[in-house]
């Protein structure tokens, strides 16, 4: 690098973990950011930065990415205990209709931006109705966004028509360049094959052609939701979307716990990649995704934690530790996956996902600095002999202490620099009712 | 109560859980605290204390009850990676005859006590070798430690042949008495029905019977060590424990992942109580325990971490939310289990197994005042509509924000008030080398 003045320099960390394509292991070393990217990994005590965070004992890796999630959400968290998909979605709506308007989705995201951000998630994912007030708060929060339209075939609880649905498509990129906030990819949403008809589906491949916008929908997420899309519309929820021409590379599926071969063979074909939601697939009782046999097939997977009111949480290390536990029971093989492997699913792998590996989900000299700093010096942390072991099996989102997005410090020493926790917290509770 | 002076209040709680037969649930009130026991639950607030705890939005529920661990193998975090239960053994056996002598056990047992009552654990049933050295460092961090001497037919990496088992076998209630520290009963620690013959299971029952002391032992934990038990004593580990007089009440078997229908029979018969350790289970591949059936079949289940050599944390909410997780996966049912049930596994149910539920396990006045107090003032807990569906779902160890053990305040906001942490860490990395 030029040797003037950086923005940031990150100094002293016992380990720094690149997840770059050779899995390079830097140790006793730092990160410079300058202009919101990194421009030295390595030695960086001789430059001279505006910001010096010491990160001695500390771990540095790329920011965890939440491949699916309904930020919004948060503010229904708890509210549909001990019941499946389908009860849970009728006790959600409910909900939803009575909370979930514009307004609560602004508070909704940033409460859980503001959640994810502090458990050391720089990227989400995200669903859910009005994207344009929660991406407004979330990006307020400081996390890098990606959302876009949903759709029903018919109106949720947004009230929207097809048409209106397809009038606010259009208008999304000017819509995403006036909010600002972390460079993301347009994305379009359809709900799912079920919510979703044929017809509908071939409609939104060619204005996400059109556009250049990529695709995040659900895909087999129970039993029940396979056979209520073989009911409504004759195929498989998987069929359904190849018919579509949406089971390309442009597309995030979330959950496929339940495929057939074909499913799956379909999906390795196509190149889309899959959001593996372990937390929320078991406490819906939905099942236990195949993760380490769809990635022996070649299906790239990402993880994430679903939405709060089934989740009920954003914790990305709590999802870590199950991944890589419930590979293990799968397989009844210990090595079924290794912790690196399952760092890279929550970093690389999921920027891979959503068509941002260019930019985001590794620490390498170029790209965005997006990275978290996590304290190792905890008793449940010592000793350490593998970094990537202590991360996946006894570290947890408390052991989070800064946060970078973009180069931005949005979390420092694990609180937050762009907004007030105690008002985000008192504003979502003010808006649920009560206290 | 009378309404002389008491040493503790903690006041204006959100929740009061008690845990008791009733499934009491308080709301904004609090706990009194004289002499090492509940002398309240209720309105405190014009009691007259020597300290005051505020408890605002906070719950305040019993300790947790971690009923199987290995303190002092809290050094050997993260030896043995990607292995089963079999290759586990071999590489954490090199490294104990490396480090844990008695020293070693002492230092790991203080750093692993230390972690487990910072995540709200106030009493660990722990099994080790060098029972003294661990329980001298458990008691100095604070934690109730329940331990005993543990059998071997041959020399384990204590060097101790069966007859110096047998000696200090006998020396150790008072050694207990001696090193003080909160009550426990006296425990024997056969390590396995695979390691301990028959004919050594029956003299340990007779000799706990003459001492009034409790058992510990490892039982049926996967596939391997029932072969291998049936080869070695021609019989499954459950059986030779009914033969051998030791399958009661007195009796707490760690695993039970791998048995069949008549080991289930005759564990519900005898009485004897399992502790489920998911974590572990999961992590080493072993399998998935059925704690839904095994209740429903009338067996008390608590829950354990194991040692941090296979789990790799002390953490007992990742257990909480892991065994409700796994029971629902288990039955395709999310309802399998509730929260609240959970919650009672690891604070009562596990006083019961330990036969302490007369002291421990509950808030009710009389009781010895063994609590914890959870903040609730985080993103990840608000809204909060369930304290049992937010410990067990959202909560996490680094919400425990104040813990007492036998009405002493051993954690005080996050930080140990009996040791400093900082030099307990220094001194684990220390003894296992490096740093």
């Amino acid at each position: 690098m030029n040797s003037s003045k950086v923005d940031t320099v990150i100094t002293g960390a016992r380990y720094v973990l690149s997840c770059d394509e050779a899995r390079t292991l830097h140790e006793n070393c730092g990160v410079a950011i300058r202009d919101g990217r990194i421009v030295a990994v390595g030695d960086v005590d001789s430059l001279s930065a505006d910001v010096t965070i010491d990160a001695r004992g500390c771990i540095v890796l790329p920011g965890l990415i939440n491949l699916h999630t309904h930020l919004p959400m948060t503010l229904l968290r708890g509210v549909a205990e001990n019941v499946d998909l389908q009860g849970f979605l009728e006790r959600v709506w409910a909900e939803e209709a009575r909370i979930m308007g514009p307004e609560g989705t602004y508070v909704g995201a940033r409460l859980g931006a503001l959640e994810a951000l502090l458990g050391g998630t720089t990227t989400a994912l995200d669903m859910y109705f009005h994207p344009e007030a929660a991406h407004r708060g979330a990006v307020e929060a400081g996390i890098r966004h990606v959302i876009g339209p949903v759709y029903f075939d018919f109106p949720g609880p947004d009230g929207l028509e097809w048409d209106q649905r397809l009038e606010l498509t259009e208008r999304w990129p000017s819509i995403l360049q006036e909010i600002g906030g972390p460079y993301v990819p347009p994305f379009l949403m359809p709900h799912s094959p079920l919510i979703v008809n044929p017809e509908h589906l071939r409609d939104l491949d060619a204005i996400a052609q059109r556009m250049g916008a990529r695709i995040h929908t659900h895909n087999s997420e129970n039993d029940k939701e396979n056979d209520a899309t073989i009911a409504a519309h004759g195929d498989r929820p998987t069929a359904l979307l190849r018919e579509s021409g949406l089971l390309d590379e442009r597309t995030v599926l979330a959950h496929c716990v339940r495929l057939d071969d074909d499913d799956r063979a379909a999906i390795a074909a196509g190149g889309s990649s899959v959001a593996h939601n372990p937390g929320s697939n078991l406490k819906l009782a939905s099942g236990a995704m195949d993760l380490v046999g769809y990635r022996d097939q070649g299906i790239r997977v990402g993880l994430g934690t679903d939405g709060c009111s089934s989740s009920n949480d954003l914790d990305m290390f709590a999802v870590l530790r199950l991944a890589a536990n419930l590979a293990r029971l799968a397989h009844l093989d210990p090595a079924a996956i290794s912790a690196e492997d399952i760092v890279r699913a929550a970093t690389i792998d999921g920027a891979a996902a959503i068509g941002m590996a260019d930019r985001i989900g590794s620490i390498e000299v170029g790209k965005e600095a997006d990275l978290i700093v996590v304290d190792t010096a905890v008793p449940h942390l010592t000793p350490l002999h593998d970094p990537y072991t202590a991360l996946v099996f006894a570290a947890g989102r408390s052991d989070v202490r800064d946060v970078f997005v973009a180069g931005e410090h949005v979390i420092s020493e694990r609180s937050p620099k762009r907004v007030d926790a105690a008002e985000v917290m008192a504003t979502a509770q003010a808006h649920v009712g009560g206290e």
